[in-house]
């Protein structure tokens, strides 16, 4: 259902004069001054959608609530400043804690990442009722010198290029992953990138949203697509290849970007982050995501990946 | 549960240079330049907790849950610029409306009130699970010249100040009350206004905060309190005074606030509003709530209100 019903969103509600970047990126960008941008981003999730409170410990839980915030602000190679937090809490409580521990879990799950990235936690809400939990993080964050890094940016003839490795994020990196914020700062800083957006539904279908935001067409070499040690691990337990992982399982929280050829060059040789930067492809002029396979005609690709779910409707 | 675990959280999260007012008002305020700031609100309101989803319009119920965002950016005397939506829609949908219809309508309640008070709906999340429906909204809005309205400025001798009339608001007033937006705006221009809160809770809970936050106690003359014709008709239903609805029922979504002597006087003869402004009591030095009847000594008076459910942990 997402993607219709934002289009439908998009259409229905007003243009806004104030809105530089509106609904569709990783982020809104306002303009607040004709140097600055206000970056704000939300994200919720919820108990057996996107996690199982009877499983997982519940900081586990409040660190990734605000985790997958701040990587939507890195994709937008903005500065986050604040965060708020509501919190919809089963009366009950959960995880074998009473309503109030688990509400200060989630807390202190999410405090050491804030100081990491020394945001402020600067509100929120709590409610409770009879219902499983729901966690909903609204961040704020400003443009740098460089401006907003959007989605739509891609031209035709980038190359397309990921930060460290893809696939297998179930098994533990989901709970502990890094937020790129550093790395898009750095990156947006000293190279003249096109478009980004960080991984959170799956290599495929992400890139299919960047080059459907940007009008063209993304072209992946599969066999340079850098796979991580947990897609292997997995695919020992699926039986499925490791690339399939690394296309469709999502919660990377990689960024994935474009930019001009011979910046690309430079960018690749450099390798000036402690993470791995690969390239993985380019942009395209027809739509679509294809595979490509050395000198080959561009296939198809599917975009497989976590799809919001009610696509029904 | 809510007062005690915001009381921890503000202790637990570090103290942000950036935050001008954190943890404990009706929005958080960031240092943006030295001459604004940036001011963020976020409330959820839940099926079941706020509102029946099977009683009501949905389109309302969208309506509502910017309005109480929009409140608190009032209650801070903020201009108001954009907001993000976060829907968590039950799988089935509900109110006789499938998934898809029920995020539709809830976009559609909310988007003449957008218009109307010129915020951007800039983006959101949307969600859909096995559960009732929840829905978080964050608005983002900037302080005037004349900087934020806290709730923690009131002084010892100043008119407690009430608009418009209270109470009942479970009849009507609940689905279509306008925020204060305006009306604090003006007010906050034109008088040195010290310290405001919106009514969501009640007359009495709030003003206890606003004397908690201030360091004081309030008083308040019951015969002086604006009783609106809801809480008249509903109290012919309930069979209790109209007065302990205007103290205790919430969601007035008026403006309560607090001002010296000599410009309460002047506003009150001024009446600048085209609702009426009355004075209700004053700040004390003796922190708490208190009942004024005349020269009578000061009676603790009840702070009844909607306690947010959970308080037993």
């Amino acid at each position: 259902m997402e993607n219709q019903f934002l289009d439908w969103v998009a259409q229905t509600v007003r243009d806004h004069p104030s809105l530089r970047v509106g609904i569709g990126d990783d982020a809104a960008v306002l303009r607040w001054r004709p140097d600055s941008n206000i970056v704000v981003a939300t994200d919720a999730i919820t108990d057996q959608v996107d996690f199982r409170l009877d499983e997982v410990d519940p900081r586990l839980v409040g660190r990734k609530a605000l985790a997958v915030n701040l990587s939507d602000l890195a994709a937008m190679a903005a500065e986050p400043m604040a965060a708020l937090v509501t919190l919809i809490l089963p009366k009950g409580g959960g995880a074998n804690r009473s309503c109030g521990q688990l509400a200060r879990d989630l807390i202190l799950g999410m405090a050491p990442l804030a100081e990491q990235f020394d945001v402020a936690i600067a509100g929120g809400d709590t409610n409770t009722w009879d219902a499983p939990l729901a966690i909903s993080v609204t961040v704020i964050g400003r443009t740098t010198q460089h401006g907003p890094l959007e989605r739509s940016g891609a031209q035709i003839g980038d190359a397309l290029l990921v930060t460290g490795s893809l696939g297998g994020s179930i098994l533990r990196r989901q709970w502990n992953f890094e937020p790129r914020i550093d790395e898009a700062l750095q990156l947006h800083a000293d190279y003249k990138l096109h478009a980004a957006i960080d991984i959170s539904d799956g290599l495929a279908i992400d890139a299919s949203r960047l080059a459907a935001a940007s009008g063209l067409g993304i072209g992946i070499e599969l066999s340079s697509v850098p796979i991580s040690d947990d897609a292997v691990e997995l695919s020992q337990q699926t039986g499925r290849p490791p690339i399939e992982h690394a296309l469709g399982d999502g919660e990377d929280f990689e960024l994935l970007f474009t930019t001009g050829p011979n910046e690309a060059t430079r960018l690749l040789q450099e390798q000036p982050l402690s993470t791995p930067i690969t390239q993985i492809g380019h942009c395209l002029q027809q739509p679509g995501l294809w595979r490509l396979d050395g000198d080959a005609p561009p296939q198809p690709l599917e975009t497989i990946g976590f799809q919001h779910v009610g696509d029904a409707d």
